[in-house]
């Protein structure tokens, strides 16, 4: 376990998405993080106190997370000097990078010097095993995008919660570095080797009876040309009997990907559903879950009731309305 | 590069398609290779002559090639062994498990104390980009198949092979351990971290301006339980004009999964080119490739004959038969 509170990194981040890792600490665990650190260009915020590397150490942070995230996973110079500096105040170092912080031998020597531990979320299990797609006992969830960073942790845990909430039990099953450090476990399945995708979540997510469910977190999109293959895999691994689709309204292109427009709603589900029935050939849509938060309330309700109408499906934004909807779709009788 | 001739390893393999990679280096690169290394108990030849590591040595055989399959890539205490008989007889060791020989402390160090080397083939570049799908120049033909290990391989050499004979440039572009070897080059896609599937064969098979063609060898099959992942990533990366589809006839149950049977050709056709749009919108099949060293000639012919009729491609044994009807279609006029 990786030791809190923290002090969260932004640095230089200008990208909204770029900083989901921090993001999600500070909205899922805010008594775990003493504040953030940024410097003066950083135009972005999570609302907590800005504190210096030095008086994030003063204020009892033991860690420092460096919560942000760029397509490729690379660590520049001016992150390993901040992370030098976190080590010489006297924190630990997370990260979730492809890069790894073990990898950075100056960090590897200094931490060891201080007594302190560098921590790489994104170290996939080393005893992973190709999967095989047998039919394997309990009930699973997993959450589905238009695109990468769309919402579908979010939506993971709001519907983990609502399950709790009535009484039935249910797990987070984390598969981005964000759930991780969240959930304090997990498996970055982007991280693993291509041959284990599928594999790896059916160890996350083994059989289980005791009629709960496991909430497995989806990362990319079968339409995103970067990622789909780590998508395919989750869906052949997680043999979900239920899925949920996650989808940011008015977003212009697909992430990372100027030029490339977001697939349709419908055809997205279809073609959820179409690859998911390889493993669990019953599975079902049970709801859509948007990212409105660019949008004002009425007219972010008028379009989930839209969209609604469109999919026949329940429709609802995860922070702002909840996912009761979605709950009773779930346990509603179907053919 | 990897030092030649080569002595080829069975051990103890019983499964035909285990031995693969040692079959195929016998198969293509037969001036290559001095001999085959086989206990008792494997029932499997590759028609060479059977020799012993130290007689194997003594023939002048500068590496052992461990050119065995299983499903996982583990190494076991046998390989190792012999790994080790063979640096001891003087040879460099060669292997394409996901274990990696350097990971072997044993065989690292006796490799440093005799000046030998090891090459885990399946190593993948360490400087991956993630893919783009974005438009790039070139011709580029990749092979899918119904199932793993079906003559993926075979189909894209013999292809490569006859648009060379017709004075166009083409180019074999290997994605598994088998090729690579055979090639002398190329990347072992199942090897590489998830997010990075679609980048690696960017990467493998980048814009070309000559007109002539890369011709990209498939992996798994969007049917696999296991390898869908790995062969998405691969549709998307290789933004493919065309595609071939290669299939087994007759084969029991998808390779490792006893239970689970293969999908029919028409709807891997469809699913295949549906997935490849994505990146090639006008993508299409050209030919279906069968292995039918399971029948005679006749019933090879007749059930190529029948194919035909049935999805309207050209279909061919590449062994038996060669693959020039496919070549015409590629080059046919088409709407």
């Amino acid at each position: 376990m990786i030791p809190g509170p923290y002090l969260l990194y932004l640095g230089h981040s200008a990208d909204p998405i770029g900083i989901k890792t921090s993001r999600g600490l500070a909205t899922f665990r805010p008594d775990d993080c003493v504040g953030e650190f940024r410097y003066d260009d950083c135009p972005l915020t999570l609302g907590l106190k800005r504190l210096t590397i030095a008086e994030g150490a003063s204020a009892g942070s033991r860690t420092l997370v460096l919560g942000i995230a760029n397509s490729g996973g690379t660590m520049g110079a001016d992150l390993i000097a901040d992370a030098v500096a976190a080590l010489e105040a006297g924190m630990n170092v997370a990260a979730g990078l492809h890069q790894r912080l073990r990898d950075v031998p100056r960090l590897v020597a200094l931490a060891r010097e201080r007594g302190l531990s560098l921590f790489d979320v994104r170290d996939p299990p080393a005893d992973l095993m190709v999967g095989t797609g047998y039919p394997r006992a309990g009930r699973r969830l997993l959450t589905v995008g238009t695109d990468c960073s769309v919402g579908k942790m979010y939506a993971t845990l709001a519907l983990t919660t609502a399950l709790r909430a009535r009484g039935i039990a249910a797990d987070f099953r984390a598969t981005g570095q964000t759930g991780i450090l969240i959930a304090g476990g997990g498996i970055p399945v982007d991280a693993v080797v291509a041959d284990f995708i599928s594999g790896a979540i059916e160890q996350l997510a083994p059989a289980r009876a005791d009629d709960g469910w496991d909430v497995i977190e989806g990362q990319g999109s079968l339409f995103h040309p970067s990622f789909a293959g780590v998508s395919t895999g989750l869906l052949h691994g997680a043999q979900a009997e239920a899925i949920v689709l996650c989808h940011e309204p008015g977003r212009a292109h697909m992430r990372g990907l100027p030029g490339r427009t977001l697939p349709e709603l419908a055809e997205c589900l279809a073609m959820n559903l179409q690859v998911a029935r390889l493993t669990s050939p019953s599975v079902r849509a049970v709801g859509v879950c948007l990212n409105t938060s660019a949008l004002d309330a009425v007219a972010a309700r008028a379009l989930c009731e839209r969209t609604e109408d469109v999919l026949g499906l329940p429709c609802t934004d995860p922070i702002a309305f909840g996912v009761e909807s979605i709950i009773d779709a779930l346990y509603a009788p179907h053919a």
